[in-house]
């Protein structure tokens, strides 16, 4: 006995959505054998009706406003593929879920800015607010966390969040390439915007982070842009000298539950070269979560591309269509943990400092002298070229300091008349 | 507003049982936010009242038969743990199903035997039949297949399913010790039974893989034994040739369902060093699913132990409490797929052939020749010591070729007088 369909309305026929609707298409029979009833597409919205999508778009009501789409009779679910964390995206939402109509979402800006907010409209209309593909393309996660390790108190949530930046990262490694050559690369392939921001300077991986953070600890969603830093900063030196010590540099997002404060940053990490997590190259995402009875989990796919975030939306749907519609972060929004951020300048660990010094008499001492004024201590020291006169690399690492101690070291030796320019990158042992 | 309770029975208080038990006591305050009710235990079984499990049970009703508690009233669900694929466990099941109540279980065994009968009976009477916890101990992989992925059409899952073949094949590389050295420090670690044979000769893995495949693809759950080989044959030479070679040694579980046919086995692989799977070392389980929208999905955690699998049978706990009971397969019992099983004869592929061989003229020809008379190309071969007269191993690797063809060369090849033994293993490349 099949129960009526799931109806549902999409909004955005970018390629994410043009593919959504094609694997509805493509696997409508086995999705209504797997949901108990049809999941069917009966609304679309889009800016031009004339572009060729490759897909046959005739059975559905077309609007060109997808607010007024959202509001209209006749719809279950509305899927946002438009994007932005603000404007017409959340707009589009907000009507939906007043009218009563679940929510469906691949937009990680909105989330990560007003998902506490949407989770409270969605919850009091009794609607569910689903946004799987907003973290990690097609890998599972947030079904992960918030299900399948719900018996945990999850306590730290890490990983590789953004495929264009891991994609740059692994060729400047792969290739010896400095990092403007391999971004113009990654532009010409598809993996990176022409306005390249939002992923490379850490603000997407960001986005993520404040939404994982949020279903893995039961707290309401925060997005830190100021404890963010991206990648435009490492240089190909970098890269190898990390190899030489043993690492490799990712861009990774990192987020621990485990004292009062919520500590939640995303920068460019030295990892050990054979962690699990060193071993996700290209544009593979990784997540990492550690519960207390289940230990180390830990989850990899492809994090963008139309086929794996169609997955993912497609997930979301099923599971409303089976009726599974949770709280938007595991628990009622109003029993979500509002902890306290914690500065960034709160972590302790170990540093990666390189220093273009101009090779004299008396510096390194003067390094030396500065990082120990500090009670910060050397692990490693690397100087391999000597040219008296000239500018050389110098690069050393830490034992684990706090990070105060360490920015007040840089800023005494960024004083030395020597020093040039300097790149600091924390080092996580996971 | 709080519902009723969710009343539990755990039939079964080993390590597992009493850990369960401790979870459900430690994050009862979480877990009833996140459900939306409490999740109480009610009652218990297990023979021996008197021993002290570390954990206080006075406050639930103990009883010494499992199938009668499973009988009882005032119970919803019954975690059955008691373990083997009939007799009391199996009992346990069915009659707590026939009374209407949802079933949890960690028994893999159980269900790679009469999972679809088992499925049949929970749909009947409109129960749950949960089983997270059989497969990969706390890796949330079943619920990853049958929900997350599941707008995917997924043709092939394989994985490194028991921890105790990965520690031990593991520790042979790591120390060069042989089998039976590791085997028996296993024992004293605890990573192995007494009577290791369940795990070693590759049973434990099977009845995982034929409940992953039944949940990957919705067909019906086959057990075959006949396509399990174990590691006993594995010597601490063939890791080493194969470290030589550019691989690593596992023992997989790997499943296709691209054709007409369910192919499903369990062996010794080669699997190139640098794949993923390689890098999964000790105790820990990999589960590798693909699907055609998501590609390739990788999940890695701990396989076993008490904790880990109490966070599995929790989170089951945590589904049912929520109202989130779905078909115990993905789909209907009756709409499972009876496809017929692939005889590992169909197998296309490259193997790894050791042969310790008697230094004599000839005997390399007369080994290449068995194999070209089959049509096996040879890819490499390897003969270090030369040592005329005496016993010297000969490997070789070849080109693709058909498992038919290469066991009619092995054949010929055994019957040659200066070939003692062989050790055969298939190379899979992921």
């Amino acid at each position: 006995m099949m129960l009526d369909p799931l109806r549902i309305a999409i909004a955005g026929l970018g390629t994410v959505g043009a593919e959504t609707t094609r694997l509805l298409q493509l696997h409508g029979a086995t999705l209504a054998m797997r949901c108990g009833r049809p999941v069917q597409v009966v609304a679309v919205s889009a800016r031009d009706r004339k572009r060729d999508r490759g897909i046959d778009l005739s059975a559905y009501a077309w609007w060109e406003d997808a607010a007024a789409m959202a509001a209209a009779p006749g719809i279950d679910v509305v899927v946002e593929l438009i994007g932005g964390a603000d404007g017409i995206a959340r707009r589009v939402c907000e009507i939906a879920l007043a009218a009563g109509k679940h929510v469906v979402t691949a937009n990680k800006a909105l989330i990560a800015h007003h998902g506490t907010d949407l989770a409270e409209r969605a919850q009091e209309g009794g609607q569910g607010l689903l946004f799987e593909a907003a973290v990690a393309g097609g890998i599972p996660v947030i079904k992960a966390l918030r299900e399948g390790l719900a018996a945990n108190r999850v306590t730290e949530v890490h990983g590789i969040l953004n495929g264009t930046c891991n994609y740059i990262l692994s060729r400047m490694r792969a290739t010896g390439e400095p990092f403007e050559r391999v971004l113009a690369e990654a532009q010409v392939l598809g993996y990176a915007e022409q306005d390249p921001s939002l992923d490379i300077d850490g603000i997407d991986a960001a986005h993520k982070l404040a939404i994982l953070a949020a279903v893995s600890f039961g707290c309401t969603v925060h997005f830190r842009a100021e404890n963010v830093e991206g990648i435009r900063h490492v240089t190909g030196d970098d890269i190898r000298f990390a190899e030489d010590l043993g690492y490799r540099v990712k861009l990774l997002g990192i987020a621990r539950a485990d004292g009062t404060q919520l500590e939640q940053r995303v920068h460019p990490c030295l990892v050990p070269a054979e962690s699990p997590i060193a071993q996700v190259d290209d544009v593979f995402n990784a997540v990492i979560a550690q519960g207390d009875f289940v230990d180390r989990v830990v989850l990899v796919g492809r994090g963008a591309g139309a086929g794996p975030t169609a997955s993912a939306v497609v997930a979301d749907l099923v599971d409303v269509a089976r009726g599974r519609v949770l709280p938007a972060f595991g628990m009622p929004f109003d029993r979500l943990d509002a902890r306290p951020p914690a500065p960034l300048s709160t972590r302790t660990g170990a540093y990666y400092l390189r220093l273009q010094v101009r090779d004299e008499v008396g510096v390194l001492a003067a390094i030396a002298q500065a990082l120990s004024a500090q009670g910060v201590s050397i692990e490693q020291f690397i100087q391999r070229r000597r040219d008296p006169g000239e500018l050389v690399p110098v690069v050393l690492t830490t034992h684990p300091t706090d990070e105060a101690k360490m920015l007040r070291g840089l800023a005494a030796i960024s004083g030395l008349d020597s020093v040039e320019s300097h790149c600091l990158i924390r080092i996580e042992s996971f």
